[in-house]
């Protein structure tokens, strides 16, 4: 058993975390941090977890948290990155579900997230946290930056495309849908039920700060630069990504259900579905499933790949908790056995 | 006064000419159908309408019917031209909601909707009623073909581009969503609540019908010929459609703003919002309007169009209305003077 | 025309007041007012009212509102007592939708809402604005009390029972269940679709603010002193509420159908359905009606009244401008006729 | 590890059945029955289950059937008592999630489900199988009647009033709310997401068929005679119940959080919460949980116990589960270690 701390036990990726913790059989959670619910029971915020777990809330200190093996950041971007440096120095494996260490370019961080990094020196060090890419990587390192919910289901249906060059690479376009939850625990007029339910809309059209993520990852299995349009919606639901994306194919020749099969036929947490279904948000719900699909209608020269993810999950704290279990070299779905809920 | 007939006013379509219908101060409601309902008060099936409507379901005849200064068809397609022929004889003015007489082509027709057109001989007289397009012309008809709610959106969204030759029109994308209801109130397992709530799909990837009325439609204002991937997606949610238009601009130099403003200046149900603003759907939940955004992300070649209405009302109802206004030499807007509930 | 003004226009019931009286044919609204939002359009806000509203938000002031010849308090209490008394001076007729002058009775006020009144020397001439109740006492008032949501659905559906003395009145039951609007437009955590959306439960179980605004109303009908267990239930839904009221009848020989038909047969906003009927929230979904049945489950000494209105409008706004027509002398549902969408 | 059979395993129960079973530590599902989709994958029909479940439905067969240690009943009520005594006589044991052995009485049974008993010599031996009443009978039998979904929530919240003899019994009142999937898979209009969503009413109130169950139950427990005014709702969310339940108290002098804490103490899925809390539906939801607060509101004589269950699993499947680990010698909660997924 190894301890685990996760540091912003109070938002909805802390939470998930905790809900796979909690059961997962090598690991015990030590410590949950809260600054302003320290002291209160973690079970009074989620009542979900009575009978469960019984901790308290404590206030995030590296004194603390140092005791643990692994610490988990699920705050927003700016914390990991003051407190990473001190437990990496004493030993601790820290997995950062923040944008902190995503971007390997501290300009580009600056530029789209309004802060300057205050510890560029260790972006190198970093492992983005896709497994499909990046396992062998993943293993051996320290510090994890996990990818964000839409950077995991575009990058995902993309990379078998570019990984082949099989398509334009300068006029992609990703149509992305996330449920409310996508935004995180934020307290803000926009994703109160009466203003977002019973409605549908495009959002971030001047920019989402995963675009850049997007990119980086997208240009690391292409041979020619990237162009992407990146259109990012709310659906009035709580979880769930789908992604529908638009490539022009260089060649009609190909088949492309063999290629999709094929890339991901030894990952466990990747699932392409038979030609001509459609994933559906439903379901991988609540598991760390990614469910794809890849057609050309009209057989025309438009390869349209659809994915879905559970936001929280495979977009959050479920590839976390993946990440962990290849970090520590547990069987790489431990405590991730899980079947979606339907209906 | 004109006297109307509704035929087919269990579906929701029905229901929503009759909202519309009910309180037009030119147009009294003489007839509405139901061949499985005749007999039973239209309120028993429509609460809302208790005290407004007072009229009971009859089966649908044409001598009924042939009373009436308009007919209109909320039916499945193969219905309307059925009875059509027969009441234009008898001088009554054919309102069609179903796809009978959108297709000029035949043949097209057979291939997607199944079945044998049985007076194709009036496809050419019949006029596609999307005012911003065809006004004059559907001033002076007598059949009417109201558009599918995919093609209002998609069309109003592409048309301004087209018009003015802005794009590369081989390879446009349209990545529309719409609320359950767009499938009418067929009683299927995919549309039951437990199906659909909390759960976001693309739909129909292998053809959707609305795909050869939006190429015609298209192709009527591009004088090149058009290619487009038509991706249809369900949202849970009773109502409204958003379609996220994507297309390749043949230049940069130009102000997508000032162009689609103009091009919509005359058109009271169709509002340009200003640059950077995204339209949500429950902002015309109920009302007839179009709302639009043109944006160009990262100023790059990709013009990205949003488009939102209420698939029942401009994408059915309320366009059906607006039609009828126009036929009669009614207000544009007699009936539609609706302002959308929120929250 | 007369003119009016709206205190507190971004909120729901603010916004639902500006849907009817923009249409309303004797109403010209001439000032909407908000605090933080002065200056902006009230569509930049509320992009359905786009094309009908063109009015600017200004600063809630006397000097201001003194020129319109009615003022409507959309506001949280406390507000539209500081501003009445003035306003009133001015001859300016005043209806409060918040509940400052609900309650009769200062202490109660107190109690219930924290906060001492400033005018309760209005609270004599306030008429509470039940038209089913007090519709003669509306025509002649100026200040009028606007009653809250729950209040109306539980009052319109016991006093048919209190006014004939037919139940206990010591242990009646109301299990009341809102839609998330009914909250208000408040900001809160508790309100956002990702905590409140598939979920349902009892709140306010500690005590409701409107208990003593029923109280005060059911003990104005009944004969003998009113007990009653209160119990409000939130729903994932944007509007409605319905009301399961329970009552031990004092005698079985009744014919409870006749007599609630009897007593709202000349009431335009209140439908009492037929026997067996259950109403649904959403046959009255934007419009001011509310839909009572009633019944006597295994024909045992119990007796159970359903209600539904739209706590935004019969609830609040409608009934609000249900009372302004009867306070001008203008037909009782001038700018209410209107026919719920379905669905 | 034993083997287990689903006949019914297209349904939403028979779903969670599975999605229970297939990690269960000693259970390997080996049948899993469907007239209509015997010989497709069951993963064909519920997605969720790709990588998990690689069973065929196959047909409904004694034979087949009699292979199995425990065979469950997740069909309508009818088709267990056809197949139960032959499966007994194999000695299997019987595990029926429908209505068919509940009732004791073969001519309540008769009355309420329109439908002759053909084997009412089995009733007296099938035990009801709510392990908070009947843990040892439940230990010890081969023919278990799970408790419907509502009878579990009104039982559970009723039992402790009732087994102490604290109130007046002959006026019970339970408001019980529902998600849709409590009607089960039925492909009916009036559960289409178009017509439920966005509405909340009463249903079933000339009588629904939980009722003699729960009179039964209650019966059970009570010293006096218990009549009840059970008033079911449909809720426009997927899962969930919650019972809000109000009784006469015969004293006043009684520390009911108390005496719910205690009598709840040894139940691993029953949880009674702090004094002033209000459960809600999702803290339960997928999970085994029930959770029940216990109020006196104003001090007055009226008890109110709140209650939540997903009514798919302590109301149905889990539940059944549970009945299984206790009939077997499993831990009582093995295959149910589950947290609910917030949000």
């Amino acid at each position: 058993m190894i301890k685990a701390g996760i540091v912003g036990g109070t938002g909805y990726s802390g939470a998930e975390l905790l809900r796979f913790l909690a059961l997962h059989p090598q690991v015990k959670v030590t410590t949950v941090t809260s600054r302003t619910d320290a002291g209160s029971l973690v079970s009074s915020m989620f009542p979900n977890m009575r009978k469960h777990v019984d901790l308290r809330f404590v206030q995030p200190e590296v004194a603390t948290l140092a005791a643990c093996d692994v610490v988990f950041f699920a705050t927003p971007h700016g914390t990991a990155m003051q407190m990473a440096p001190a437990l990496l120095k004493s030993g601790v494996k820290v997995i950062d579900l923040s944008a902190d260490f995503r971007i390997k370019d501290a300009a580009t961080f600056r530029k789209w997230y309004k802060m300057e990094h205050t510890c560029p020196e260790l972006l190198g060090q970093a492992v983005y946290g896709l497994p499909e890419l990046n396992r062998d990587l993943i293993k051996s390192c320290n510090l994890l930056a996990n990818p964000g919910c839409y950077p995991t289901a575009v990058q995902l249906g993309f990379m078998p495309l570019l990984h082949h060059g099989l398509v334009e690479t300068d006029n992609l376009v990703a149509d992305a849908k996330s449920g409310v939850s996508g935004a995180g625990k934020k307290i803000e007029l926009g994703y109160m039920l009466c203003e977002v339910s019973e409605s549908f809309k495009a959002y971030g059209i001047n920019g989402h700060r995963h675009l850049p993520e997007i990119l980086q990852g997208l240009n690391s299995v292409s041979n020619s630069k990237v162009g992407l349009t990146f259109m990012p919606h709310l659906v009035p639901m709580i979880r769930g990504i789908q992604a529908s994306l638009y490539a022009t194919l260089l060649t009609e020749q190909v088949d492309l259900q063999r290629i999709f099969e094929d890339f991901y036929k030894d990952q466990p947490f990747v699932d392409v579905l038979e030609t001509g279904l459609s994933p559906e948000t439903r379901s991988v719900r609540g598991s760390n499933n990614c469910q794809i699909s890849v057609c050309r209608p009209q057989n025309g020269k438009t390869a349209v790949v659809l994915v879905v993810i559970d936001n929280l999950v495979k977009g959050a704290a479920g590839q976390a908790v993946q990440n962990m279990n290849l970090m520590f070299g547990f069987p790489e779905a431990a405590g991730l056995d899980i079947i979606a809920a339907i209906p």
